[in-house]
C-alpha cells in the first residue's frame, strides 16, 4: 500500500518532488520545539502549485495516510512535527506572490512565500503587511496563517488573522474552498477564513491567501526605559494601556535577558547595574504625534520609578535597540539550551508573571529569562538548561509546564502566538474545558472525516 | 405537543417571559427588511439570564420546536425572522454591563445591552467601542455579534469581529460554551468566537461577550467636498486609499440621498446646483495630526476635481453633517418604502457600482438612492417604490437583485455588514459556490445537528 501511494505521489511530483531517503526526511521531522513529540515521515511532498496540492491529498485520503501540512518549520509547538508514516506536505515551493493591488490595498500570495519578501515587496507600494513573528526572515506566510502569528507589531496593528481577506484552502477530499474575499469588509456566510486561520494544518492546506496591507508607517521613534524592580515596569505598562496610548512596540525583557544580550552583542544596553527590566517602545505615528506618543510614556515611566529614560529619534540607535531586543534567544544559547513558553496574560498581571517565573527558576535552579510583548501581555519565559543531563531536561520540562499553569492562573492563555500543537494539547483542554473540547471535536471530524491531515495534532479525536 | 412546551417555558420563564398571545407575538415576526419571509412564532420568550437561555434551548430541543434568536429586531436581513411554529427568544432581558475593566481596555456585557448604552458605559472610562451601525441607538450588541454589524467607524476601527475578545455561548444540547479569552492575544484552538461571530443564530444563543476597547479617539474634524460627478468622487476615494490616508469616517452620498435629506431637514449641505456626489470624512487624530490628513484629503479632492472641498473643526457643524448622511434613509421614506442593498466592493470601483445603480434606476423606473461608506466600499444603493403597488413590488425586488448581481461581477460582496439572513439565501450560493455552501452545511451539521437554530436562514441543509 505504502509503496504504492509513493509511487502515485512520484508520478504526480516527479523525482525532485517527493523525498523518501530517511537521511533526508529527517530533517522534516520537527520544527524548532525540542519538547514536541515527533515521528518518521514515510515521505515528504513538496508540490508546486494549488493542483499538485490537490492531487496529493487525494492520493494520501485513498491510501490513508495521513498528512502533515509544514511551512519553514520555524514553527514552536510541534504543530509542524512528523508523525510516524505521514507524507509531510511542504508548501514552500508555492512562493509566488501573485498580485499586489496597491489602490486597493492587499496582495495574493500562495503560502511559501517568506514573510520579509512579502514585506520588501509591498514596501516598494509604500504599503505594509503588519504581522513580524521572530522568525520573519525565513518563515513562510502559509506557516504564520496556520499558527495565526503575531510578533512585535500586535500591539498596534493585530495578529495574523487581522490581514486575511480570504483562502484558498485545499479541503480533506481534494477539493478546493475559497473563503473570504477581496474587499474590507464582507458577512456572506460564516467566517471561515478566520476559522482556518489558526487551525494548525488540522483542516485544509492552505494554498493561496488574500491579505489586507496598510498603509508604510512613518519611521518610528524608540525608548527605552529602565526599572530596578519588575513591578514598577509591569505598573509602567498597565499605566500606558490606561493612559491609552498606543505604542507600535512595546517590549520588556527581564535582567536575565539583559544580561545575556550585552553578554552577547558585548554592548551597554545603558540598562546600569540594579536594572531589573528594560522597556522597549516605539511609536510610528510620526513628526509631532510621534514625540507626544513617547514624551507620554517618558512621563508614565518616571512616574512609575524609571531609573533611566531615554528616546531616540535616531533610526540607527532605535534599530540597535531593536537588534538587541531580537537577539535575545541567541544570546541565550550561550548558557545552553532553551525552551521558550508563551503565555499571555491581561496587561495588568504582567509583573506577576515574570515573579511567578523568578520563584520557578528558583525551584527548579535553572535560568528563567523573561522577554515578551509587554503591550499585549505576551510573555515569552524561556528556560535554560543543559540538553546532556536527563535531569535538566525533566526540569525544564517541569518548568515550562509550570509557567503555563501561573499564566492560566493569572486569567491568560497557555499560548499567545506558537499555537498548541503537539507540546500543548493537555494544556488546551484543561483552558477550553469539555465544551469547548467537544466543538473542536466536532468541527474537526465535519471537515476532516477521516482524520487525514494532522492527526492528533492539537487534540485528539478520542 | 405543543401546548406541553409552551407549558414547560411558561413553568421556566413565568407568565411575562413567555408571550403566546398571537396580537402581541405579532410584532416580532419580522425584522427591518420587508422582503424577507416570515412566519408566525408559536411563542416568544424572553429569558433573564443564561440559566433561562439553557433552558428553554433544551425545553425547545425535547419538543423539537426550532428557535429564532433575536435582538432588537433592527437588522436588515431577516435574519431574526420568525418562521412559523418557532420560539422567538428575546435576548433584550440580558441587559446587563457585566464588567468594564479600563486597566485592560475591555468590557464584559450580556447580549440585550444597547449599543448606544455600552458606549456611554465605556466613554465614561475614556474608552471607545468603535462598532456603530446606523441604528445603534437602539441595536443590540447581541444582534451586532449575530451579523458581525458594521458601521461609520469601520474604514479605520474595524467591524464588530474585531472587537471580540471572547463569548459565552449556549449550545444547540444547551450547554454553555465559553471561546476566548480576556487577553489580547492568544491561539489556543480553532477560532471559535469569530466563527460565532456573524453566525446570525443559526449555530447557538451568545449569553455573554468580552470586547475590547479602544482609547477614546480625538474630537473629530470633518470635510466635506462636492462633485460634479460620481466617477470624480470615486477617484477620490481611490486616490485617499492609495496615498495612505486613513480617515475615521468617509462616506459618499449620490445626487438623490442629498437632495431627500436636504428637503427632510430643510437645510442646505453645501452642495450646490450640479453636485452629483458629495464625500463626507473625518479624522479623529487630533491636533496637528487630524489638520493634516484632512488637509491631505482636501488636496485629494481638488486634484480630482471637486467643486467645493469645506473642512471644519467645529464639532457642531461636523455634527450637523455627519447628522445630514445618516438621516439619509429617514429622508428617503418621504418619497416612499425604501429597500436597502448592502454590497461592498473593492474601494476602486465605487463610482462603476453607482453607475450599475443608475443604469437599474433607469431600467426599473424606480428611484434609487446610493449612500454608503465609501472607505471601505461598503454601499447602500436604497430602491425607493410604492408598496401598494404589486407592480413597484416586483419591480423593486428586481432592482435589488440586480444590484447584488452588479456587485458581484465587481469583486465585490452580497453583503457587507447586515448579513444573509433569509433575503439573500441564493447570493450567499452564488458567491460562495458549491464547495463553500457543503462547508457551512458540514459546519451546522456539526454543532447543531438537529437543525434547531433558525433553520433555513442564511442556508437550507438540503
Amino acid at each position: 500500500m505504502n509503496a504504492s501511494v509513493l509511487q502515485t505521489l512520484t508520478d504526480l511530483l516527479g523525482k525532485d518532488g517527493l523525498l523518501v531517503d530517511p537521511d533526508v526526511t529527517g530533517s522534516y521531522r520537527r520544527d524548532m520545539m525540542p519538547l514536541a513529540p515527533h515521528g518518521s515521515p514515510l515521505a515528504v511532498a513538496l508540490p508546486r502549485d494549488a493542483a499538485q496540492v490537490a492531487a496529493v491529498v487525494k492520493a494520501c485520503a485513498a491510501a490513508k495516510v495521513p498528512i502533515v501540512p509544514r511551512g519553514a518549520g520555524s514553527g514552536l509547538s510541534g504543530a509542524a512535527n512528523a508523525i510516524d508514516g505521514c507524507v509531510v506536505l511542504v508548501t514552500t515551493r508555492l512562493n509566488e506572490i501573485v498580485e499586489v493591488d496597491p489602490d486597493n490595498r492587499l496582495a495574493v500570495v500562495q503560502p511559501g512565500v517568506v514573510n520579509l519578501d512579502l514585506r520588501g515587496a509591498v514596501e516598494k507600494h509604500g504599503l505594509f503587511y503588519p504581522p513580524d513573528p521572530s522568525s520573519y526572515d525565513w518563515c513562510t506566510i502559509g506557516g504564520n496563517l496556520s499558527t495565526n502569528a503575531g510578533g512585535l507589531c500586535c500591539v498596534k496593528y493585530g495578529v495574523t488573522t487581522d490581514s486575511v481577506l480570504g483562502l484558498e484552502v485545499v479541503l480533506a477530499d481534494g477539493e478546493v474552498l475559497r473563503t473570504g474575499r477581496r474587499t474590507v469588509k464582507g458577512v456572506a456566510g460564516y467566517d471561515l477564513t478566520k476559522l482556518f486561520v489558526g487551525s494548525e494544518g488540522t483542516l485544509g492546506v492552505i494554498t493561496q491567501a488574500t491579505l489586507a496591507l496598510r498603509p508604510l508607517p512613518q519611521a518610528p521613534g524608540t525608548l527605552v526605559a529602565a526599572f530596578s524592580s519588575v513591578a514598577a515596569a509591569g505598573a509602567a505598562v498597565s499605566r500606558v494601556v490606561r493612559e491609552g496610548i498606543v505604542p507600535s512596540l512595546m517590549e520588556i525583557m527581564d535582567a536575565t535577558s539583559i544580561e545575556a544580550v550585552e553578554a552577547h552583542l558585548k554592548t551597554e544596553l545603558g540598562a546600569g547595574k540594579g536594572c531589573a527590566a528594560l522597556l522597549l517602545c516605539q511609536s510610528d505615528s510620526g513628526g509631532e504625534q510621534a514625540r507626544r506618543e513617547l514624551g507620554a510614556i517618558e512621563q508614565v515611566c518616571q512616574d512609575s520609578g524609571a531609573d533611566l529614560v531615554h528616546s531616540t529619534f535616531d533610526l540607527a540607535e532605535g534599530q540597535m535597540l531593536l537588534a538587541a531586543r531580537r537577539a535575545v534567544l541567541m544570546a541565550l544559547e550561550e548558557y545552553g539550551t532553551w525552551m521558550t513558553d508563551d503565555v499571555c496574560v491581561p496587561r495588568t498581571r504582567i509583573a506577576d508573571l515574570i515573579s511567578g517565573c523568578e520563584r520557578i527558576s528558583a525551584e527548579t535552579g535553572l535560568r528563567v529569562a523573561v522577554v515578551g510583548h509587554a503591550g499585549d501581555g505576551n510573555m515569552h519565559p524561556t528556560i535554560i538548561y543543559d540538553p546532556t543531563s536527563e535531569r535538566e531536561f525533566a526540569l525544564a520540562t517541569r518548568a515550562f509546564n509550570d509557567i503555563l499553569a501561573v499564566g492560566l492562573s493569572l486569567g491568560g492563555t497557555v499560548t499567545g502566538e506558537h499555537g498548541i500543537g503537539k507540546i500543548k494539547r493537555e494544556w488546551l483542554e484543561r483552558e477550553i474545558g469539555p465544551v469547548g473540547l467537544r466543538t473542536h471535536r466536532a468541527i474537526k471530524a465535519a471537515l476532516d472525516p477521516e482524520n487525514l491531515f494532522n492527526p492528533g495534532s492539537m487534540f485528539s479525536m478520542t
